[in-house]
Order: C-alpha cells, then sequence, then structure tokens
C-alpha cells in the first residue's frame, strides 16, 4: 500500500487521552504512543524502547518524560533517553523518533512524515464534536481491511443506492447521477444536488426542496462534508457555484470522518455527524446516530468481505467504472504525494 | 496440492440452497456463488465482482440475474455484465468465470475444469438423500485440513479397527486382511466379506452371516457404499463375483460421502447414511446417524491432529504400507487426470 | 532463534505424566510424546508417525510400546516400529527418532541434541517439589514469546525495580546496582546482597539484615535461585565469598525455573519456590506463591508486549546497557555452544 506519510494522521479522540496515561497506536504499521504530560502537552513517540523493544506505553509519566517500566530508561518528549539506570554514560543513538503531534478539531493529530515539513496549517479543518454551533455525536470502528478500500467507498456515493437503500433510504439518484468532482490541493471536491419531494424523510417543507451535499475527501483520509436544503430552482439557478451554508431552509448538518491506516490490512475509522444547532437537536443527532450506526456497519461488512476476497486472489485487478473519477483523482494525488516523497515508498505499510 | 478441475465438485445439500438467496462457497480456492433464480435454475458464478472485488455472494437476486450490492453491477447468469450504473458502455472485460453446476441427487455440484469438458454423465451416482426407495440421514462437517488427507483415510479403512474400535465396533478384521481392489475409470472400488458372528451388533440372526461391503471412491472425493448380509458361504461360492443387492438378507445400508476441498488446508466432508426401507426405519437410521456422528468426530480429531504435524514439519515424507494400495492407486489417479489437464498445476489450492 | 540442543529441556512436571497416558509437548518446534510405558519407564520419541504422520500422542500404550492409533504401526521405546498391520516385512526405515528422557527434581527432562552426548550429570541440580527439607509450590505458563526473551527477563534483574514495584516490592537497588556476574561451565552466577531494614517486609528481626541472594542461569534456560538473611557486616565480612546457606539468620528459600522454547515465537516457563522448612510453613509457601502469580503475570505482559513489538519490526536491534552483562554473557555461551555442534543451527527453532 502506498500511504501519504507527510500529512496529519488521525490518532485518537482528544478526550481519550487521559492525563499522564500513555496510550498506544499503530500507524501505518508504526508503533506511536500518545500521551498528555504533567503540564498538559500532547506528546507523541515510536512505540518500542530502544533498548529491547518493550512498548513505552505499558511506561509511567514522569513530568514532561516517559519512562519504560521494563528496564526504566527515561525518554523526553524529542524521544532522547534522558537516564539509563545503573549506567552513567547514555550513547547518542539511545533516541527513539518524535512525532509532531497536534490536538485540534477534538481529535489527535500525528504527522507521520518529515517532522521538518510538518505545518499546522495542513490540518484538515474539520468540525470538533465539542463547537458548540453543531450538535455532534460521535463513534468509531476498527477494521479489518486495507485504509485505502474504506477511502475508495466514501470516493463514490454511487454505494449509497445498494449498501444503505435501508439506513439512510438513499434513492438510485446516487447511482444514476454523477456528482460535481473538483481537484483540491490535498484531495478531492465531491457535490451534488439531490431533489427531495415535499414531506419527505429529509424534507420537513410541504413543497419539494433540493438538497446540496457537498465533502472534501482530503489526505491522508478525511472527509468533511455539510449537507442543507434549499429552495426549487436553486440548483438552475446557481449553475456551477455552491450555495451558502448560511442560505440553508433547513436539514443542516456535518459530518468529520477519519480513516487511519493502522497496518497492512487493517484500519480505524473515526465519525462525528449531527444538525446545526439552529436546524436540530439532542434526539436529532441521537436518530442521525442510530442512522450512522446501521450505515456503517452496512459498509463494514461489505469492505472487510471484499479484503477477504482480494486477500484469497493471486494478482487482483480491479475494473473502474464512470462513478470511480473521486477514486481515480485522489489514488494518483496519493501516488503523487507518495512519489514526491521517496521515503513513501520505503515505509509503506 | 493437485486436484482435478474437470470433475463435479459437491458445493451443497440441494435443499440449503433457497430460492434467490445467494449462497458462498469455496472449492479449490476459488471463491464460488451459488443461487436459484426466479425461474428456479440453480447458477454458480466466480464470488469476486469485477469492478472491486466485492463479493457477489452478497447480492441481490433479479430474475436470472444476480446483482453486486456494493456498487450495482448485474451479472448474468454467463457471468457477463449486463448494467453498469452510470454507464452506457459496458467493457467486453467486465465478466466473471461462470461455472458449469447440476442440481442431481440432492447436492449441488459445480464443474471447476473447462467448460467445454462438463458432462453431466460424470456426475457420481450418489443416493439422494429424498430417493424413497433409502431412509437416509444426513449432515457435513468442516475440516481444518487438506481434502486429500480425508480422501486417503476414507480409501484405508485399517484405520476402523483402531480410530472407531467404539463407534463402529470394527474388530481387528479391517487391520489383518486386505480387502479387493479394483481400478475404475475414474476412481477405485474397494469390497470386502466380513464374517458376522449370530446375533452379533450387525447381524440380527441366529446363525451366522457374511457381510459384504462395497465402495466406490471417485475424483473428486465421492464415496458411494453399501453393504448387506449373506448367507453363510457366499463368499466362497461367488468368488471374485460381487453378490447382488437385491439378495441381502438383511442390513443393507447405503451412505453417500463427499469431500470438497475450500481451500489450501480446509475442506467440506458431506454425508449421508441410513437403512433400505425394507430393512429399517427411522429408528434405525436415527441409530446410524448417532453411530456416524461419533465415527467422524474421531476422524476429525485424527486427521487434524495429522495436518498440524504435517503442517509443522519441514519436508513432510510419508511410508506407505500395505493397507496403502487403493491410496496409491487412487493418487496416481488424480495426478494423471490433473497432467491431462495442465491448467490443474496452475490452479492448484 | 538459537538453542543449545545438547542439553536437558524440561517438558514437564512429572506429576503431570501419568502412566500409560502419551503427552505431547513440542519442544524447539519439534513433536515429543512422553508416556510412562507399564513397567514404569519414562519415554520420550517423536510425535509423528512414520507411515502418515500422525501424532502418537493419539496412541495407545501396550507393555513398553506405543501404538498409533490411525493405522496401528506399534512402537518400541527406541523408536523402531515393531509392528505394521497387514504386512510381514517392517521396513528399516520405519522408526522415529527417541528422545534420552530422565525423570529427575520432579521434573521430566529431554535431551534434544546428539543422544550419544547425553549425560545425566548434566541434568542442573533443581530441587524437586517433593523435596521435604523445602516446601514448595509449582507452576506453569504458556508464553506467546520466544523462549529467548524470557530468559533475557530472567538474567537481568533490574527489571524488578520497574516490573515487580507492586508485586515483590522491589526498590531501586536492583536498577542502582549491579550483582556479581560468574561465568559458568553451562551458565552464569548471578550474586548480589541487598540490605534489609528492621521490620521490613522480608526482615521480621527488629535490627537490619542484609538479604543475599544468588541463581544460577544454566542451557537451556533454567534458574535456581535461594535467598537467606544474614547478620548486617556480613557482605562486608565475607567479600568475594559466598555465604552457607545453612548459616542464614532467616527468610531461607529457594525457586527453580525452567523456560522451555515450545516452537518459534512461544515457550512454556515451568516454576516452584517456597521456604526452607525450618523458615516457614504452608501459609507462607502459598503467600509466596500468591506473589509470584501476580509477579509473573507482570512478566508476561511485558514480555509478549515487547515480542508484539519485535515481529512487527523490520530489522529489530537492541542496544544494550550496563545490566546486560549477564544477558550478553549468557547468550554468547548459548551461540558458542550452538556453533560448537554445527546441528543447532540447522535445528534452530
Amino acid at each position: 500500500m502506498i500511504h501519504v506519510r507527510n500529512a496529519w494522521h488521525v490518532a485518537a479522540w482528544s478526550s481519550d487521552i487521559a492525563a499522564e496515561k500513555p496510550s498506544a497506536i499503530s500507524i501505518l504499521g508504526e508503533p506511536v504512543v500518545i500521551w498528555r504530560s504533567a503540564s498538559g502537552t500532547i506528546q507523541a513517540l515510536e512505540d518500542r524502547c530502544v533498548h529491547r523493544l518493550a512498548p513505552l506505553s505499558l511506561g509511567r509519566c514522569e513530568g514532561e518524560s516517559l519512562r519504560c517500566m521494563y528496564h526504566g530508561l527515561l525518554f523526553g518528549p524529542d524521544g532522547v533517553v534522558q537516564e539509563i539506570p545503573g549506567q552513567e554514560l547514555i550513547p547518542a543513538r539511545a533516541r527513539v523518533r518524535s512525532y509532531p503531534v497536534a490536538d485540534r478539531h477534538d481529535w489527535i493529530w500525528v504527522w507521520m512524515g518529515d517532522p521538518a515539513l510538518a505545518d499546522e496549517a495542513l490540518i484538515p479543518p474539520a468540525v470538533g464534536i465539542s463547537e458548540p454551533e453543531w450538535i455532534l455525536g460521535h463513534g468509531q470502528l476498527d477494521y479489518a481491511a486495507e485504509a485505502r478500500l474504506i477511502c475508495d467507498n466514501l470516493l463514490d456515493f454511487s454505494h449509497l443506492t445498494y449498501v444503505h437503500a435501508q439506513s439512510f433510504g438513499a434513492g438510485p439518484e446516487f447511482a444514476e447521477h454523477q456528482p460535481k468532482i473538483t481537484p483540491l490541493e490535498r484531495g478531492v471536491r465531491v457535490s451534488r444536488w439531490i431533489p427531495a419531494p415535499a414531506n419527505s424523510p429529509r424534507n420537513p417543507h410541504d413543497v419539494a426542496v433540493e438538497a446540496y451535499q457537498t465533502y472534501d475527501f482530503l489526505v491522508p483520509g478525511v472527509l468533511l462534508m455539510w449537507s442543507g436544503n434549499y429552495p426549487e430552482g436553486t440548483a438552475a439557478r446557481l449553475g456551477d457555484l455552491a450555495p451558502e451554508m448560511a442560505d440553508a431552509l433547513s436539514g443542516l448538518n456535518f459530518t468529520s470522518q477519519a480513516v487511519t491506516s493502522t497496518g497492512p490490512g487493517t484500519a480505524r475509522y473515526f465519525f462525528s455527524w449531527g444538525p446545526h444547532c439552529r436546524d436540530g437537536d439532542d434526539a436529532k443527532r441521537d436518530m442521525m446516530m442510530v442512522m450512522a450506526g446501521q450505515a456503517f456497519a452496512e459498509d463494514k461488512t461489505m469492505i472487510e468481505a471484499q479484503q477477504r476476497v482480494i486477500a484469497a486472489t493471486p494478482d487482483p485487478q480491479i475494473m473502474p467504472t464512470a462513478h470511480d473519477r473521486a477514486v481515480t483523482l485522489y489514488n494518483r494525488l496519493v501516488e503523487r504525494l507518495a512519489r514526491d516523497n521517496p521515503a513513501e515508498l520505503e515505509s509503506a505499510a
């Protein structure tokens, strides 16, 4: 698999990283330990002691440092060993990798590439679950499947018509019509107008409306989507232009989703979803989370089954269809970003 | 492993394939989906969508066709894609493999080799569980072992003396004496006479009788056996000739068994057994199924343990004994049939 | 992994090998069957029938011999086939490997190397659980980790300060101070004095004492350790000399431990521990076993986590510290003993 190392990978929900409790996650197959130091700073190191490879995530926080609890080596937040019990001299090689890490939008983000290139401006503008403007539920799922298969799924919503006919009540329009696809510097934008008849599940009005749905899918696998209802005729009036979020009649909602490759054949999927505070309440959010729970289980069933078929196929070949435009565009971007950074290929999980 | 592709492989009990419910099975490591179409026709396709390799067995039956429920491609019973949602043109390569399939003797049979050679006359003459002449129970077992090890077991009944001393109450005669072995065009026939003292478990008469037991073991792993009791002296009188089934005094019974290689190191074992309607009733069949359940569990314990030893042995070598004549004869036939069809070796699971 | 084949490997607790009940264990990845014959003699053979590789451990004891219960081959205690049902001639190759085996100190020991070199004088002088002088509890644990990682753990007690701060109540002295290390012909001796303040957990006296702790760690992974309390000043008085066990004031206890490599990435760990009969009773032994149970679970958690990190690391490198002197010395001895016997490297599990 090819991955974009020079990107911010979601490692955890910020609220799941308690003070001075080291937490282990594998990202791109690399073991990473994340913790909040005594001062509250978030830290990320290679989760593998330089001495005998014990995981530092079984260690003990001491001030800004982390002590391996096998034989007591003490690591600074820069990964450099500060103390080796019973030994005066600390060799220069006594260090583990330190990862740039950020606590933003209620997610912990880890930069897996060259630390010199880590730029917090590249963190995707997700909507955090604590932002008061939105009423968001959240969750996560572990996949026995390549991260890429989940990204492919999220980049082609024609699957909604088939996989999510029950849960999301998606009709034939996702399979019948192509969305508008716009390349972005670090991703792809996918937008569409969907007619919504009067008094239908997502249209509370007694006149037909048009639902606008748009998402950016950004490296290394972050989906940021909002939807809203607009008066009939808006699509025709705007042509290629996007409507303003603030002009939505109703049904305004936002979902942030992140696919993190944890290793070969495994991934963790983080998601939040819910209404804008002016268009819903806790009950609506709860109803949406029930729907999402069902839909994401449908995806998981299909994608893990797909993964098992791929794993059992000697030389797996795909045959892209017209609906794969965004998938193809995004995967080419991933390949280009990986090629620009030769380290990508070596460390591909 | 070498397998005979140009043969009918048992995929399922016919009664287990419900109308318009696709069912997945792996045969020789290849994923196969089986279903009954709206017209009741049994169909078998490669269980792997040509688009992104999702399993068609998660799909939906539509008339004679099967729709992939990931992105909606529709497959005809010949494996050719009939519809790609959102796309006019259907590429010539948009097809999956279609397998000749037959519903016969209450089993679903799939021809894994060259479709041009699929000849229903080659379907082994098993006795179906719905045939009114026989009162048959049935079952199946999944093995964590190569199909070949189960075939070897079934081709050498000297194991009855040791493995099934309790369940079948087999005495020393299976280990002490060689059966008569006859090569068949697509298998091996194994026959023997076993003396049965008066009033013994399988002899209800108050005089000694002789039990005749004969089975054909046919590619790719089908055992068809019947037994019956005859008056003392019949064996000597007939010499090399086989007795007529109809002349049996008592104890007439039939078992059909099939070993299907599902992949490297795994197999599925199908079996039925029971008395002839003139020699038993439901109670006798149930008693025989209890006995078979115990005996087949004894085989499974031994064969899976044997498989684990083989898997842990760098260069496993066997040392055939005199009782391996039928095993050797059958395995040479398999090799010859495989050699005649070069595709066998490539696709060996 | 490199192992010393020419050594006695602990296969089982003697009391766990019942009369005429074959028992299976894998040692260095080789399947071994152990049993007590009708005469009570302990026997060990390759657990793999020469015919079709069924495990002999599913077999039946007959006098001094063991019968394979698949097709009935009978093996003598020397591994030579004595009987092949249905066959007169027994080929010369009809034999499995026979291992020198000994029942000593309540353990069953198997010599995995050249039988001609098997010398019972090389059996490590463990203290058996039935020896009346000591009151010993015992147990065993299966590890999902290389035996070597457990040996490394036992050769560097600096981990006590970190891993066992709770269970053994180990203080900083194990990490701060180096023990005395003495090379032995087939192992390493590790000894130290530990100050014990008055009325502390391991010092029942109302004056400070000095605890002496010494263990021999012997190939292929046997730890034999005793400890005892001595009057303050004994260490200074004796200098480099070891105290007599008999002179201990109190707290005299003994532990025998054995690490057996069962295969690549797995091991079995046997242990006993308890007080000398003049320094404790059943209650004290039980208290010590509770403590050991907690401590050995702490080791298992750490070592299995370490193993998982190593397995996920492409080219795992360690960085030894000052506390690794005994580890390094022992592992060099293992390499030397393996090099002296070229068969070691080939059969390395």
